[in-house]
């Protein structure tokens, strides 16, 4: 089922990976950005922008759709200077950006029309993953803004590690305790350190303490 | 339906964005990875590793599942030492990190049993984007080694734009010639400098030319 040990966090993993040359055909490549459907622009952009605090790069309505990328502004002068932000920020050059597709008249349909990726049997993406300086304090602002928390700080459960019934019951992801597919509590003691909401569209939004680990 | 002009790239949008003071809570976030289930993480990584240069930061087999980081080195002792590269990557610390979830068992299930949120009627996810310095070059070696290309550079066409027909018999996305709903023609031309491929699992990946609009 799997080729690593049970339980111990491996950086670079079994050392296996082969050598990046400095002429490798990839070097330069970056993961820069990630797209998600969503059905009401303005729902999302208020999570994003006012309550996540990402900023606006550039917009673009198309005609049938618009198309949205948001970006944290990451010095004084663009933080200062939202429009310079948006002007001076190159997306292909820029990691951590998140992309929005509102297909117009999507803000008519109803919950489910688009799915998040967790709700079985409709299995997929899974989340986006921001860090945060102060988790705690984070929460609890969300929580307050009215925005669904999905796993609270300290939870670590079977329930709350997310594998669905919907695979348990198709022998994937199983748990067999006193076996190497018991969940191991290293794992428990870190996961129990992240914490996930969900945004307006239902996706799901891990976030994880910045220090963590270091 | 859109509260945007037609056809602009607007950066910065309407500069409507709330200030982004010194002290706001949200000053220090990242949107610093994303999250997908896959069935088969030898192939995932092959497309990843492999052929698109990522490289292993931190793997756990946490038991029932295997929770799998990627990222690019960016600085030339880490590509040399790859071993120092998954040490020294503070995962909350670090943008562009891809996560797997690998819940064991999946290796077994057929196409299908994941989603890649682009098959209606199940649409949410999109697309994971990397830019990449050389798109051409990029993408024949991709399409040599056998990856799906579904969209080529240069393809700007009505299908070659993701609005799926299940929308559009639904109201969604909708364009009208000769109306504001028109795919704009300067979008057009944007659209045709970038490619999508699929990963092995089925997933979207969108590929930028680096320096692209600077």
């Amino acid at each position: 089922m799997s080729r690593f040990p049970h339980g111990i966090p491996l950086p670079n993993g079994l050392n296996t990976d082969p050598p990046l040359p400095a002429d490798a055909p990839t070097i330069g490549f970056k993961l820069n950005h990630l797209c998600i459907r969503v059905r009401d622009l303005e729902k999302s952009l208020h999570f994003y922008i006012n309550l996540m605090g990402m900023r606006t790069v550039m917009v673009t309505n198309t005609g049938p759709m618009t198309v949205y990328f948001l970006g944290y502004p990451s010095t004084d002068r663009h933080r200062e200077n939202l429009p310079e932000f948006g002007k001076e920020t190159s997306i292909p050059d820029t990691t951590g950006l998140l992309e929005l597709f509102h297909m117009h008249g999507a803000e008519n349909k109803p919950d489910g029309f688009y799915g998040s990726g967790n709700t079985p049997p409709h299995l997929g993406f899974c989340h986006l993953g921001f860090s945060v300086p102060d988790l705690p304090k984070t929460l609890e602002r969300l929580r307050e803004a009215g925005v669904p928390v999905v796993k609270d700080i300290g939870a670590a459960s079977r329930r709350d590690i997310p594998i669905t019934d919907w695979e348990n019951e198709r022998g994937v992801g199983v748990e067999v305790k006193g076996t190497e597919s018991e969940i191991h509590p290293m794992f428990k003691q870190i996961f129990a350190n992240f914490a996930y909401v969900q945004d307006p569209e239902g996706y799901y939004v891990e976030l994880l303490p910045q220090g963590f680990g270091a």
